[in-house]
């Protein structure tokens, strides 16, 4: 078993890397927070003897040798950037999970035939730039590197560019690593396991989401003396649009969920109707059929609320992944490890994207969830207990020295 | 007649201090660009023999002198802030408009027996800092001085130390002035004067105000891994909100207008469901029963919406003046003045709110219109021709010289 204190103690140490202003953590990509904690990072796995390679994506990958070192790696990892307003577990757990492995390994003498790389994935929020798991979709092949390099966040900074600045655009090419097999542990973030009082969540599948963008233009104009019907208002063609993302995700839920998270009115004067708004539908399911179904009835719904509003709009697809089934192989290792541990678990889907629904396109993936408090999570007040956290980890342990083979 | 070619380079010349991205103005109240714009007109007042004093709350006073200096003065103005994407006339028209009559005057050597004072109100827009008219609203009486002070800007500035910090914070008391009368010139704003194809509005009434800000407060929580039934989203609360001030105004309209023109989601991620939003809500009618009926609809609705969606609010009045009826004295004035110069004129309710509104509780006031291209007003592509404008500043120079009488 892992060192559960030394897993925790860590966990709270990165915590203290962006502090927010609720208990939280505002850690965002590639801002110098994110610099700062990767440099914490980077110590840690100086001190136990790994070897830090960096890709132009700044993913980090941190190498414990192998007995045959010519063979694949198994990749363990997640991500250590936040939401603006993010808990603390968030992708941490997993990045820290993996460090304790290898910690645990050292502390125990053992060694592993495959090499295992202790993985920090770049911006796998999509918070500051849209869009999520991008440095995971770039290794994939999904996304590409040139153009998510131009991406610019609310104030008009590249995501290239702010990479370079805070010092962590590696060298290595994207994607040229040949991965054996990667493990995830993350937090569920919904609250099935908390509920049912369930150790362990064996991931077997992930939702597929849609990241919409819209544009809406109407007409700038005074709020009191345009009369009601002379007003081509684009907050109110937001409003609908925010209610049809609703009413949509509702018919077809509990297989989907939808929702308008990021939303800008412009020039957002109490006494001018918004000519402009520009906003995110985020649609979700975890069947491919649903989400190009829910995908067509957004965009016939903006039709007809921009046509009765005489107002334009265009639609950008800024984020997307089908839904995911992960490798049967890897589902069994993680689903093995909880049984002999002796630990609670079931199946479960990933309502979250992350980035093992990318690598799982280009090697056996898997994920280990573990529950957190109230199915809280994008929020400052995510919490977990320390035993949930050890659990995962434990199973992440076993799962992943057997996949490594001793 | 006032030289109207003198009265439109004064407004060009004026537009190009704070210029916006599309032709018009960004010169909101107590910026370094609203302070450049004051400077301007004292030079212009300097220049016309007027002595400047300026009050509290920056509001300036350019006083011709009268013959019987003991008389009280004839106040004539409008504002020269604009809304962050404003027009070049809105407010600007009506100061640089009783400049014109004060040049005129001297060019004619013309003396009047009560002095005339050229007014530039401090903070009319109400775009940075609500409310609109605030500096009219202390002169009133009605809001109170060291209360507005201390409201702040999105960047958490004070309305009263950006004041001083622009240098424009006078010793005058506020509200110390005697006003025999008070006469504004504005754009209409609306469409009725140009549809109809009329010089000049003659205006008796103003319509009534409520600006509600709203705070909604749900949890955030991840758009993807929280279940539909879970959520307590306030972005959706927003949009339903929204949805609500518009139709009680469809509902009350042609005698009600209401809008949310402001709205601010957080924490305006992707990924997350919005925990709070802040909006403001835009009601306004001629009729008092109709904006008091309208605004307790808007309270009822807002405790149904929040209900359903497992939401607090809290509703916060920042804006709020009742209808108003001009003086009939001042009204009489400007009609006859159209009368006697040829124009055609009607009456006209003013849809926006204006300083007039607020001194006419106080002195005698009344307001003079002009059309302006499409109704269109608070958007950068507001526009006026240079007869109307003259036609209007002419309406005035005869109203405010006969009520300050040769
Ligand atoms: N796990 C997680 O929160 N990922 C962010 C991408 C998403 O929105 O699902
Ligand atoms: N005239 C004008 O646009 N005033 C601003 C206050 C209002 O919103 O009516």
């Amino acid at each position: 078993r892992i060192n559960s204190d030394r897993l925790w103690d860590s966990i709270m140490e990165m915590a203290k890397i962006g502090p927010g202003i609720a208990g939280g953590n505002n850690r965002q990509t590639v801002t110098d927070e994110d610099g700062e904690g990767r440099h914490l990072f980077k110590r840690w796995c100086d001190a136990a003897g790994l070897e830090m390679g960096v890709d132009e994506m700044g993913t980090m990958f941190a190498r414990r040798e192998g007995t045959d070192p010519s063979l694949p790696p198994v990749y363990v990892g997640s991500h250590l950037d936040t939401q603006p307003t993010g808990g603390k577990y968030d992708g941490v757990l997993g990045v820290l999970g993996g460090l304790e492995i290898v910690r645990s390994l050292n502390d125990l003498g053992i060694k592993t035939k495959h090499p295992i790389v202790v993985t920090n994935w770049t911006n796998e929020e999509g918070a500051r730039f849209a869009p999520a798991m991008m440095a995971s979709g770039v290794f994939a092949g999904v996304l590409d590197q040139a153009d998510v390099y131009e991406h610019t966040d609310k104030n008009g900074k590249k995501f290239g560019e702010e990479l370079e600045r805070i010092g962590w655009k590696g060298t290595e090419k994207v994607g040229d690593r040949k991965i054996h097999a990667f493990f995830e542990l993350h937090i569920e973030q919904g609250p099935i396991l908390e509920d049912e009082d369930i150790d362990i969540g064996v991931v077997t599948h992930g939702q597929g989401l849609k990241w919409l963008q819209v544009t809406l233009t109407g007409k700038e104009a005074h709020t009191g003396s345009t009369p009601m019907p002379k007003r081509r208002n684009a907050g109110l063609g937001m409003a609908r649009v925010i209610e049809l993302a609703h009413e949509i995700a509702m018919d077809y839920q509990p297989d989907a969920v939808g929702a308008v998270g990021h939303m800008e009115a412009y020039p957002n004067s109490r006494n001018i109707i918004a000519g402009r708004t520009v906003f995110t539908i985020d649609i979700r399911s975890p069947e491919k059929e649903v989400l190009d179904a829910m995908d067509a009835r957004v965009r016939e719904g903006i039709d007809t609320i921009c046509e009765a509003l005489d107002i334009q709009y265009k639609v950008e697809q800024v984020g997307h992944f089908d839904p995911v089934t992960f490798d049967a192989g890897c589902v069994k290792a993680i689903r093995d490890a909880a049984d002999r541990l002796g630990y609670t678990h079931r199946n479960i889907v990933s309502g979250a994207g992350h980035d093992a629904c990318w690598i799982n396109r280009v090697a056996p993936t898997a994920m280990v969830m573990c529950p957190c408090v109230d199915g809280l999570s994008h929020n400052e007040a995510e919490e977990i207990t320390k035993e949930w956290a050890s659990a995962g980890a434990d199973v992440l342990f076993h799962a992943v020295v057997e996949t490594a083979v001793i």
